[in-house]
């Protein structure tokens, strides 16, 4: 993998590049959708190309559990596993194991943890995560990291940061090459100084990229936005930066002007099964009976399968009705909001008007927009 | 509505006819995918275009009670609503009444019975059918009938067959035209002297199609074969003949040398959800730990979505892992091979050769083929 960039806009910190992977081109600012369990939740591959999408993220903890890593390898890998030719990214199952697993312990050696379908006990360690996450045979693997509670204290910060430094070392000296590559993740809650120095201290281990991990997971909009900016200073131009696991649409817009290039998140696919659908003036709750006989689509102009073919009369008869299309239908829409959205901002920067792009957009949305404090610094820091 | 009797197989009952709608034609014989709710479930319209179908059934007594039919109307009739240009047939709903609605209580004017989604009291009479189904705007409506058990005595298949002809007539008498089409729908049960009444009231009566209800129902399947020989041989050659509800591979081959042009069954779908595949070998289970690391195809050779695509290992892991792919992945297999079933039957009746095909295709089942008793008497009975 190498990272090409492309342009940078004058006035914020938002940055054009493009990935290069073993499977195709992936143009940043770019949001990957999440495929947890070797699928976009209710879509086929084919769906994901009909949307231009470049690449995936999957999640390692689901995969090693279920069906196995070993298994995916035997069939002959991710991409053949799942029918999918684009780029994938895999995290650490170091998130999941914490948030999803029973009776798990954090050593220096890593994580013990029982399944959460099982039972069954299981060792995460840095070097075993590597080991998982080949044998998947992705594109981009990430280093085994501990993304503590955003209220967590200052101590605990401290310690969990320096712990996931040593354990980002381990993972680089097991997979010290960049096919695939190895993304290294900055943590630090919204504490200056750890990010800082755990920025620091990543950037000198060295990755193909590097993530923001410890972020959107309560510390409030302000918080997250003054952290990617502060921290995105400290990361080298030449490599890209990936949110994890954020966020709404404006968290994108805002966080890609603090110079974020890749976004994973399950809020499209989530809140479309929850019947949340994404417009560009604001979200609709397609359960409302104000849509029992709306002919007109979720929104007018929008070109993708579910808007150009149906109602949201239908659409609400279907989720009422608990039909699966309905799922599918409201995940097709919701993830042609997310890619074009991205899309629009990628042509924005290119066309040197994303500034006023993304005032215009966070208008519509009714959303009040923040300015970066930092872009000097953002643009001298390598 | 106009139907065409194209040609008809020397050795057996079987024919080749294409009815002729206001949504395009329809090969028969056909199979009619089941899309109860508006949909069939977990595919959307151009999954059954890709499959080359050309008709769908949709259950009057679930858009009745869900969305309702004026809402269907208001937003511009079924097929907009659900985005279908093919031709829809709808049953009357009295299947479903006496199968799922609570309380339900027959009598001369009709059926009242309580919904099963909310307990409302409602009443189907024929003629208020008629008008559910032409609000739906489909484009072949059916009279309402009793199915009764196929075990009920005697003088019960009796009173209600003859109530099920007054029906019919009643239907008739408010929907008299063929655009939309109207079909009736014999009764009597495995009971020959009450179906050669009620085929022959029926005919005197005058129908676009007629169609065989009570059958399927558990009298088993030599009973069927029977009741539906000796049925067909009393209808119209110039109309085609609906066996509804009906059935499993071998059901349709073996009606269909009898004479029936026209099928409609959740089993493909149903099965597709409880991971239960149809090969030309016969059943997969796809559940079963014998898949695990199976790289192959669910049939070698198919040319379906899914089987180009997707592995056996990959479906057993999506239906292990509850993803909703899964149960779309394994429907569009079936209504593959269902759907490809049907169009080697007509080509091997344009060709023919259906006698050879069926048992072909019942070997390789490892079924064992029976032999039409009265295929003189189908030739001659108009």
């Amino acid at each position: 993998m190498h990272f090409t960039l492309l342009s940078s806009d004058k006035h914020t910190g938002a940055r054009r590049g493009r990935i290069h992977t073993a499977h195709g081109p992936v143009d940043t600012p770019v949001f990957m959708p999440v495929g947890t369990q070797a699928t976009v939740k209710t879509l086929e591959p084919r769906d994901l190309e009909a949307e231009a999408c470049q690449i995936l993220l999957c999640n390692t903890y689901h995969l090693y559990l279920r069906p196995g890593h070993e298994v995916v390898k035997e069939v002959g890998g991710l991409h053949r596993f799942m029918g999918w030719d684009g780029a994938i990214l895999t995290d650490s199952g170091g998130y999941q194991v914490l948030s999803l697993a029973k009776l798990r312990r954090i050593t220096e050696e890593g994580v013990t943890f029982q399944s959460h379908l099982d039972g069954s006990r299981h060792v995460l360690t840095p070097e075993r995560t590597i080991e998982i996450q080949l044998a998947l045979g992705v594109d981009i693997l990430m280093a085994l990291d501990e993304c503590p509670p955003h209220d967590a204290d200052t101590a605990y910060h401290q310690a969990s940061m320096e712990r996931t430094l040593r354990w980002a070392a381990r993972c680089r000296a097991v997979h010290p090459g960049d096919e695939p590559a190895l993304f290294g993740i900055v943590q630090g809650g919204t504490l200056r100084t750890l990010r800082a120095r755990s920025a620091e201290e990543t950037r000198r281990i060295g990755f193909s990229g590097y993530a923001l991990g410890g972020l959107g997971i309560g510390e409030g909009p302000a918080a997250m936005y003054t952290t990617v900016e502060e921290t995105t200073a400290l990361l080298p131009a030449d490599a890209p930066r990936y949110l994890m696991g954020v966020g709404t649409p404006q968290d994108l817009l805002e966080c890609m002007a603090r110079g974020v290039d890749m976004f994973d998140c399950v809020l499209p696919t989530r809140n479309a099964r929850n019947g949340t659908l994404f417009t560009s003036t604001g979200r609709v709750n397609i359960k409302g009976a104000a849509h029992a006989c709306d002919g007109r689509p979720v929104e007018e102009g929008c070109t993708c399968y579910t808007c150009r073919h149906f109602s949201r009369a239908y659409l609400r008869h279907l989720y009422v009705a608990g039909e699966i299309l309905g799922l599918r239908l409201n995940t097709i829409h919701n993830l042609h909001y997310y890619l074009d959205l991205m899309r629009q901002a990628r042509q924005a920067i290119d066309a040197g008007r994303f500034p006023t792009w993304k005032d215009a957009t966070l208008a519509r949305l009714c959303v009040e927009p923040t300015t970066p404090q930092h872009t000097q610094e953002m643009h001298t820091n390598d």
